[in-house]
């Protein structure tokens, strides 16, 4: 079914277009075999999504840095992946102007990503290499923000080697002139 | 013809359905008459998009920081406007899927606030508020992501008061516990 719904994309068809009924067609099942699986479109164009994910990064767990580095790193990895794929490419930019699907999205597949990111900030803040005092939050959003910022708000910017350690250190040590 | 397009727009139409013929017939003039002033149907839409902006945010000029929590509190409430309008959501949601437009729109419009941004930043290098040491490209980066990666990419999430000068004073201080 999977592979039905992404054929159908690839084909042209848009994430607005697709229906389960056509998926159901396109698979050479019925109806009710979709509805098995997937309560309704969403959830099922959710698992398309995923299925699209490459795994997530694995940090090292020993410097709060490096940590920082390898998840900002995938997330580089990720937009050039997304940029080299048609496919890829039109299904999220069509995420934009769905807005329940994009939140799904980001609440079951960037969520754990989003959650892994936190336990390392936890980590440095524990250990004393991260302030105490910025809000959680903030603090993710200070990371990934910049790359988010360059791989899918401004596809034509380049994501240069170096970008994921030079986004760490910089949002480590601060942009003030110090002494 | 800005106005019908507007109205065609709020009527429902999707910017993909939009055609020049269409606008010429909404707004009751010919089609030679639209081609007059715009070559095509991205440069008018492009004016359309114009039309929904508010008048750019105006930096005091005097400490540096204090001008770039002016132009993040702007993108702040550029946010919250558009979260309100159900009409400017929509049409920056499909603006995704139109990537030239999307590029135009980013080249022509915003450009002209990332400049103001760039030369608030430039100040800040010439005059030892900002370390000179950093590509200004990422130093814009590390200001404009967090708070363009709430309010584009993460729509659902609350954009605070005071969130402006949170984002500006931990970039500036940076997050890294020192002594």
């Amino acid at each position: 079914m999977i592979e039905a719904a992404l054929r159908l994309l690839e084909e042209g068809a848009s994430v607005g277009a697709l229906s389960i009924e056509g998926i159901a067609r396109a698979a050479g099942v019925a109806k009710a075999t979709v509805y098995r699986r997937w309560p309704g479109k969403d959830a099922l164009m959710l698992d398309v999504l995923r299925s699209l994910e490459e795994p997530g990064p694995r940090p090292a767990g020993v410097s709060v840095r490096d940590d920082l580095v390898t998840i900002l790193e995938f997330m580089r990895r990720r937009g050039l992946a997304k940029r080299n794929s048609a496919l890829m490419r039109s299904i999220l930019a069509q995420m934009h102007a769905h807005r329940e699907l994009w939140r799904a999205y980001d609440e079951n597949v960037i969520e754990v990503r989003r959650e892994l990111l936190r336990s390392v900030l936890r980590r440095g803040v524990a250990n004393g290499e991260i302030r105490a005092d910025t809000d959680p939050e903030l603090l993710a959003d200070l990371f990934t923000g910049p790359m988010l910022s360059r791989a899918i708000l401004h596809e034509w910017r380049e994501l240069p080697e170096g970008l994921a350690e030079r986004i760490v250190d910089t949002v480590l040590e601060g942009v003030s002139a110090r002494g």
